[in-house]
């Protein structure tokens, strides 16, 4: 199966794309979509609804893993992070892609085994989980593979009590 | 010139058409677009998206104006909306329409000539000024229409300014 997860914003758009052959992950690609800030925010959305719809054509990724927000900071960054999440829903909707929502907590505790996990941390395990070497830049397509990684492992995990239910 | 009024929303999305012919307003049409409760985040937005290009296509309006968002309330109604907005934003650019983006204090000022006007006086001076006699309902499509007659002032607005530097 093939995840790909992804961290939204309307300046840059995190993404990383992880192959799964059993346990075993393989990192496909990642990187970002970035906009300028010299567009209006209405370019800059249908930038980043056309360069998700490459990305779902490019690598026709199984599942899309979203993070479900729910943050504290002010309510003018909620509503433009809000604003590029409407894309992304959008256009995986559109493209007939599942999409799983986590919360960063979950994203976390699964990736590094801890809840309180620092940013590097989750980087760090997921170089480690993907056999990459060179660390991942930015920080934005470092989220979107760990969000990939962790896609595939509540999917894994959901067959698994399938099977027990069985 | 025609202008299109959109109160943004995921279960309903309000949106008016107002027709000026000089300094005289027309209402053209007003309603709401909504969404299933039933249906995921991610559904309702592509209904939207699919709505709100069936309305341009529709009526092919000369400038959409919607409102810009500031609000107070918890920071998931934010992120929500502005999930909405970012399907208003995108379409709309889309298909070509210029965006005007106005606070709810200047369509407020602009509609009743009172920056703390309530809701209902909005609605009333809207009715009044379009010469509709029935009560809008529901408030969303008020809201729109309210949004597309200050859109249509702006563009006076700017007019004039620009004769007066001639």
């Amino acid at each position: 199966m093939r995840a790909l997860g992804i961290d939204p914003g309307t300046a840059i758009c995190g993404f990383g794309v992880v192959d799964a052959q059993g346990s075993r992950l393989h990192p496909v690609t990642y990187g970002t979509i970035r906009t300028s800030p010299e567009d209006t925010d209405a370019q800059r959305l249908v930038m980043l609804f056309k360069g998700l719809k490459e990305l779902y054509a490019t690598y026709q990724p199984d599942v899309v893993g979203v993070e479900q927000l729910f943050f504290n900071r002010n309510v003018t960054t909620a509503i433009t992070v809000g604003q590029a999440r409407g894309i992304i829903l959008l256009t995986a909707e559109q493209a007939g892609i599942p999409i799983l929502e986590f919360t960063p907590l979950q994203v976390k505790q699964g990736v590094t085994g801890y809840g309180r996990a620092t940013k590097e941390q989750v980087t760090d395990m997921t170089m480690r989980i993907l056999g990459i070497r060179e660390k991942i830049k930015p920080d934005d397509a470092a989220d979107g593979l760990a969000m990939a990684i962790y896609a595939v492992y509540s999917q894994h995990s959901q067959r698994l009590k399938r099977k027990v239910q069985l």
